[in-house]
């Protein structure tokens, strides 16, 4: 492994203008309508509530009345003029707010105090879910201070242990969504442990034969190479005590990992270990979905739901 | 896929002129000592005096000495000044044949009137073998009239089945050939039926696995490009027709096949149909071994013989 730092970028901001920086782009333009589903602890509805604040979205909050008010009365927020949809429980708050979606009075769904699995299987039950011709996968958009430009990371949160199909598309989701939000042509890193081909690796073997499906089209608009360790994908002085000759390398805009543990490791560090302020979203259904944990920060919740408005406009155009 | 037309090389060359192009190279220098294995039918047995009058080798003839003489009586060769190890039967003569090899006396194996599989034990078995520190392959180096260089086919003979592992040896092996052949950075082509990656055809997907390796310089000396079908591989216009950017594309010296069926009907096809001279050769034993069919021609044997000859001495330098 190199021991070579990674240069520090030429100015640093603050953590605080940092995340100004992330809201920016999604500050202009209406505010969209968000079903923010569930949202009964103090972080998911201190979220949603800042990001309607911030002129970011219009909330529609779906769950039980009374338990959503009783959390603003204990932590003194304040739901005046906002929307409130009363449902019995998180499971009919993730049915209602899908078909507010689908009845075209939301634009975005938030995730609020309810497991995701809950979430999900609303959002992918057939007929009456939010599936698209796509297949669904979770992106990671993140501001990491030592990094010079955003860094995406999938999947950390959806696709468990995907095979090399579902790689493909949690690949392209993540190009598409990585053009959205203006980068033209992403540089996506296939990690693995080691950057050569090692036949006992699963990762190894996947992320040589999704570059090749890249060079013949069958993946677009992104440039690919893998394996690569993350020391290689991130820093170019990493790549070269390797020998690795590769337009990716030291320059990756969006990292594919290999399974959901390691992705979600990852992030986990960098937003804990390395102040990276995080942006969860899920790509390939109808609508884009703001994903946070449920330790996850108002902050966090705000980040994401910037950046969901900000892809959510740029789709529309 | 494509009907484009390969283009007709400039001057036409008769099989006989091609033949002796295929011969010059091994022509000058000294005969090199070669066991002949069990030459007891009539091709096998002209091939090898054949390739004597050459002035390619020195035979060391071993078999049953009255079944080779009959051989020779009956289609009036001459076995004056030939060296003829008695031994009683085809199992023998492969022992004995490695042995010369392993005490000096022979620098090159001959297959003749016996199985594959029969002269492989001998020459693979532990300790007392031929074996080196690289896998066993088999190569065909073959001149085709439509095509306007020399052109390498493996494995057709040797590795049945073989895993991505041993794909990587055949490819090493018949690059490392290709080089001492003098070809200076072979260009390989990964055959599938296909030259998209499809997950439920290993082929497609073990030749992105190659193409990484190499650039990861797992597989050195050449250029790998793959999955390419048979047109992309040969063709420039049928590479050009599907898209396809490569560097081998339209220009393979060396054609790797996914297993033994496909290769091996290659090089028959090449050889009946499309008037190919082919010359077969097994690598990665201590010396190069004439592996020809027991149909083949004392032609085949004779061309063989000399691409053996070649590049033993080619090795040597």
């Amino acid at each position: 492994m190199s021991t070579a730092p990674h240069p520090a970028p030429l100015a640093r901001l603050t953590h605080g203008e940092r995340l100004e920086r992330m809201l920016a782009p999604a500050l202009s333009g209406r505010p969209l309508p968000a079903a923010v589903v569930h949202p009964c602890d103090e972080p998911s509805l201190r979220g949603a509530l800042l990001a309607h604040e911030r002129g970011l979205i219009e909330p529609i909050l779906v769950g039980p009345a009374a338990k959503i008010r009783a959390v603003a009365e204990r932590h003194a927020l304040k739901l005046d003029g906002i929307e409130l949809l009363d449902v019995a429980h998180s499971h009919a708050a993730a049915e209602q707010a899908v078909a507010l979606v689908r009845a075209g009075r939301a634009e975005l769904l938030m995730k609020g105090s309810l497991h995701t699995d809950e979430l999900m299987s609303a959002i992918l039950v057939r007929d009456s879910g939010l599936r698209t011709d796509h297949r669904v996968s979770h992106v990671f958009y993140m501001d990491v201070p030592l990094y010079p430009k955003p860094l995406l990371l999938t999947d950390a949160a959806i696709n468990i242990e995907p095979t090399l199909e579902d790689k493909v598309h949690i690949v392209q989701n993540a190009i598409d969504f990585a053009i959205a939000m203006g980068i033209s042509t992403p540089q996506v890193a296939l990690l693995a442990a080691v950057e050569t081909i090692n036949p006992k690796m699963r990762a190894t073997l996947d992320a040589a034969v999704l570059c090749k499906m890249a060079e013949r089209g069958q993946i677009r608009g992104g440039v690919l190479d893998g394996p690569l360790a993350f020391d290689n994908a991130v820093s170019v002085e990493a790549a070269a005590c390797k020998g690795i000759c590769s337009p990716v390398a030291g320059h990756a805009d969006i990292l594919l990992a290999p399974d959901i543990e390691s992705a979600n490791m990852l992030a986990k560090q960098l937003e804990y270990l390395a102040d990276a302020i995080t942006a969860g979203i899920v790509l390939g259904a109808r609508v884009p979905i703001i994903l946070t944990s449920r330790a996850d920060s108002a902050e966090t919740r705000l980040a994401s739901t910037a950046v969901a408005v900000h892809y959510a406009k740029q789709r529309e155009k």
